[in-house]
């Protein structure tokens, strides 16, 4: 079987125009080698806590975790069963790898121009050395050469954590989380990786698992949470240790960035509602907008970086929901609203510069209309890079075109992979260094910043604003 | 009097880099002369029934009936009866077509930069072999030209039917429709064309002839229909006669997607308040919403394809349509939003990759937030190519831009041209094809997708997609 | 100390691609040197009326009058009493204007790829000779250079009115004022400088100081103003005068585009209501909306073009306006809808061709979906050019993009400056030039309009459009 032989292409996300690609090509060579900061990810801490952790098979490492890749093939109708997607009731799913990757092989073309299909393209060839694009033909080969590969201690979590060059790898845990990987990887002197305060799942009163999730974080802690004044101690505990753990910052998530201050009393009365299961209409909307603005003043006090990711409905497919629980590729954005959401919190705490709250949104039109003005007014905020379905070449355009005129570049936060998926975090990041490079050298180009400075530029892109950002 | 040639550039909707422009014209050249897939639009079938039909007059062909036209010029001052548009009341209206079209001449200049422009262009250069750019002085002379050319054989719909290369049409009718055009087309072994079962008539409670409507809809069926059941009992019995005669699909049109499954009760409640004329206020809109859910259910039954065109506030201008009538380039395009509203819909029958519901919006920031999310998780969704306004060099690139990444290419519908101006269907796909193999191009030279799957994409978007997307 | 010449690309803002580059150029060279139509601004007329006004030191001239600046450095952690911003209370702030210009040379690097720093530049290097880039080591020499320029007679401002090569300049002047400076420039014969009737002050019952601003409006008339009916009859003379004044146009600007028409019985029971400071809820805004109507009205009763600026919202930050005021860097943009809004506005005047109702907004989602499509139907209604943070080349270039293949070039009003940093304004029509210039090539390159036809739209969008629109 006569193969082209696969590569990346040296230009790629550069302007077809050759003297700004060569210009791109200049400012990326200067920051290229940087090392990779990534203030803001999925990765388990157990994958780098076990140094004799594994990643599997290749479909275990590609296809089932990860609900970019199996989402796309569910929209074109295969089913999650038939990608080994376990099931919530633990009903039988696809256990062959090698039969679910020969699927994903020949549906390859799906990701054709998609984010995922760039980070899988770059992964197989730079991190494993694959050197054919796959397809139905091949898929038995690149398998077992993976395979192979993925058994080798130089491809481990460890070794790839130094490979890739990552200075610094923050992860997301919950306020229960006792941190024990953080903790045994800090005993090792591995303190490159950090936690990050992930209240959401005892802050939001309507999350089904509430009631446990409390509970797991009495234990946690060893004391009944039975009032409000009680939770709130116990948060700052919690943040307390997560910081002597390293933690830099916090993070939270919601439907909409409503935010409001409750009293005490009113505090206390919807929480001792929330205890007893008699939540009543509006109450958890209120409760996490309220906690939205206790969270800001905690970070005032403790300087602890508070991030907000807004403007998703988490599980819009209940059958998908039912069968295979949640981050199943159903979750859908919505159309949301910063300027007067965030007025509350703002008023109170927007103005100190000490406070950093890095805003995160899937609502593109907010970039140019409030997002990059608030960011252009108040101290406290920055910009958090393109999230999730804007991780991309094009959502990457689009935030510079509306974000850096307004916004000025000096209040982003920089770049951070917000992955699960460990080995694509390179990839990431170079999409985003070389879409950086490229809207740059157009800047250049256009004669509207000097070439000096886009050096300058570059680097802030690459590394210092998300150090900066994030107190790293 | 000397003029200048005129002519279509081969360059036009590529790109200006030079070697970005020789890959556009590659992969158009592969594609440029597969036949045109037409699976939507607003072609009467009368035109083509009748093997003697001819469009009439210049000013008859591409003003009087052209909404895209005879807005632009209203909107500089001009009145719609000094174009010729009839009155409903019959007042009297211009009726001398030269004169009508020295106005056009005069004003050609108000369609620079327009897509209305463009395709105007190319029908007067490759169909009719007009040789100078349209002016004040020449308006005459075009006209006298253009009218020789409409009364030969040659310029009849049916033998431009076949000179387009037209491959299939689907009309959109009625559901009182009879379809004897369709039915003596189909005598004649002409049975690329097809029609579209269109129910907005009687199932938008708040249509203004809504009682007439349904009138004509029982005397089609020769039935009285005075429940809600014997209303979707007939509806059922509808969509079954037309797709005995072609129909693949079906097209409905709403202000907003919202969406609801009502009981057989409240349905049949509403229905009778129709009946009685005593709709109380969100009557409509409820039922709206229930039939959407109704006929993705009958779809999934049947295996219409199902399209949805969401997002116009028509008859936005009352003195227009009191004088004037429906459809006067008075409608208005409305924010939406599509991920609460169609959740009952996608929860009942989103899942079933055999359901087809192909998604029309105006509100183009729900392409990258709402749409492309929606058609790139669930198996029953695939985006329709830009809308209305947007079936626009820009607009195509907009919707390249912030749907693909997200949805996945082969999540989407490929091209429609949506049109009741026949004459312009060849221009209208043209520009499609060559804004793809733009974009495809472009993908190419930034390394985002292989010169060889750029052909194949280009294929799917040119006409694979299309045939597949509506069944055909 | 050696330093790099500071100087303007003459290709700035143009695309990289070298042929579409040339063609800029030669659209560019044919409109550069038209004068400069103003027909929306807030230069002060006292700066003109004066012979002998100077414009301060480099400090007053830059820094402390322009929110676009001080905004971007209060963003980064820079208190507005170091910048010398004056406080509400007399409070003191920074005095040495050496130190702010100090302070504001070593963040100079925050205005990078902003349209701040795009003017900054024009206006040091080619109003000012200024020929280092600005940084911490030069500012002393360059504040002191500065300071010398604008002791000169060269720079005052009628020396750079008349340098500046401006054909008409419109201040923006409330419905109380006595027009004093255009009365005593128009005597000398100055009549490029016209006002523009901007009555919000008093129209907009929720404005703080609404009672006293009726107050002075009472004063200025010598009238009380106690209903209704005579509030309105002392806006119409109050026009009257303006337009005897050579005021061609009004301004209004609302938090959103509502619009209504309120009974005069309703009309004047809220007024009532405002004189005895007993506004119900939803008052202000219905009379808000009631006055577009009635401006309206007025507009094509006497002819004066009617500006609508929505989707603001002001003073956001309440610890600022509280020590500060207004107008300082705090003002957030909404998401508005017009479809709806404009409607009762729109279909009581919008088929009047000789009345010009000229929209801007924040909202650029709003721009293909709602605006273009107004502009593209109603006789009356103009798109004015992008407004406030959208004054810049990405903010132009996506107004190209999403307006004019829907509303047709010629239904818009060209471009103003909106601005009361009068050293500017040759800086910002030269952006808007050089961007629009550009914006004909691509569509040149691309075959979309011919070289003929762009000479004519670069001279349009330059000059004629504004002076169209404005009725100048």
């Amino acid at each position: 079987m006569l193969t082209k032989k696969w590569s990346l292409s040296p230009n790629r996300c550069f302007a077809p125009e050759p003297v700004q690609r060569r210009l791109a090509h200049q400012f990326f060579e200067t920051i290229s080698a940087l090392p990779l900061v990534c203030p803001h990810g999925h990765v388990d801490p157990a994958l780098l806590a076990n140094p004799t952790a594994r990643f599997g098979s290749p479909t275990e490492l590609f296809i089932i975790p990860d609900h970019y890749i199996f989402r796309m093939l569910y929209s074109r109708g295969i089913s999650l069963q038939a990608l080994g997607i376990p099931t919530s009731d633990g009903s039988p799913v696809e256990t062959d790898h090698r039969k679910i990757w020969q699927i994903f092989a020949e549906h390859f073309y799906l990701f054709r121009g998609t984010p995922s299909g760039l980070w899988l393209k770059d992964e197989l060839i730079n991190v494993f050395g694959v050197d054919e694009p796959l397809n139905a033909r091949n898929a038995g080969y690149i398998y077992d050469y993976l395979e192979k590969q993925l058994a080798l201690p130089a491809f481990s979590p460890r070794a790839l954590f130094k490979r890739f060059n990552i200075e610094v790898l923050c992860t997301t845990d919950a306020a229960s989380d006792t941190l024990e990987n953080h903790q045994s990887l800090h005993q090792e002197g591995f303190t490159q990786i950090k936690p990050t305060f992930r209240p959401d799942a005892v802050v939001n009163l309507d999350t089904p698992s509430w009631r446990e999730n409390l509970t797991k974080l009495e234990s946690t802690v060893g004391r009944e949470i039975n009032t409000y004044a009680i939770f709130i101690q116990i948060l700052e505990e919690r943040r307390a240790f997560f910081k002597k753990m390293g933690a830099t910052a916090t993070d939270q998530s919601a439907a909409t960035p409503y935010t409001t201050r409750l009293s005490a009393q009113e505090a206390e009365t919807i929480f001792a509602r929330a205890l007893t299961n008699k939540l009543n209409p509006g109450d958890a909307e209120r409760f996490t907008g309220h906690m939205f603005v206790e969270m800001a003043r905690m970070s005032v006090e403790d300087g602890l970086v508070m991030q907000m990711h807004c403007g998703i409905m988490r599980n819009h497919n209940p059958d998908i929901f039912e069968r295979f629980g949640s981050d199943k590729g159903a979750d859908i954005p919505l159309k949301i609203e910063w300027t007067e959401n965030l007025r509350p919190l703002l008023n109170a705490y927007g103005n100190n510069s000490h406070f950093h709250l890095i805003l995160f949104g899937l609502d593109e039109s907010t970039y140019s209309r409030e997002l990059a003005p608030l960011a252009g007014h108040y101290p406290a905020v920055l910009l958090g890079p393109p999230w999730w379905f804007h991780d991309s070449v094009n959502g990457m355009e689009r935030y510079f075109n509306m974000v850096m005129e307004t916004a000025g570049l000096y209040n982003t936060a920089g770049f951070n992979d917000d992955t699960r998926a460990f080995v694509s975090i390179p990839a990431r990041h170079a999409v985003w260094r070389r879409v950086a490079c490229n809207w740059i050298a157009g800047l250049v180009m256009r004669g509207l910043v000097e070439e000096e400075e886009g050096y300058e530029m570059a680097q802030a892109l690459a590394y210092d604003l998300a150090k900066a950002a994030y107190k790293l």
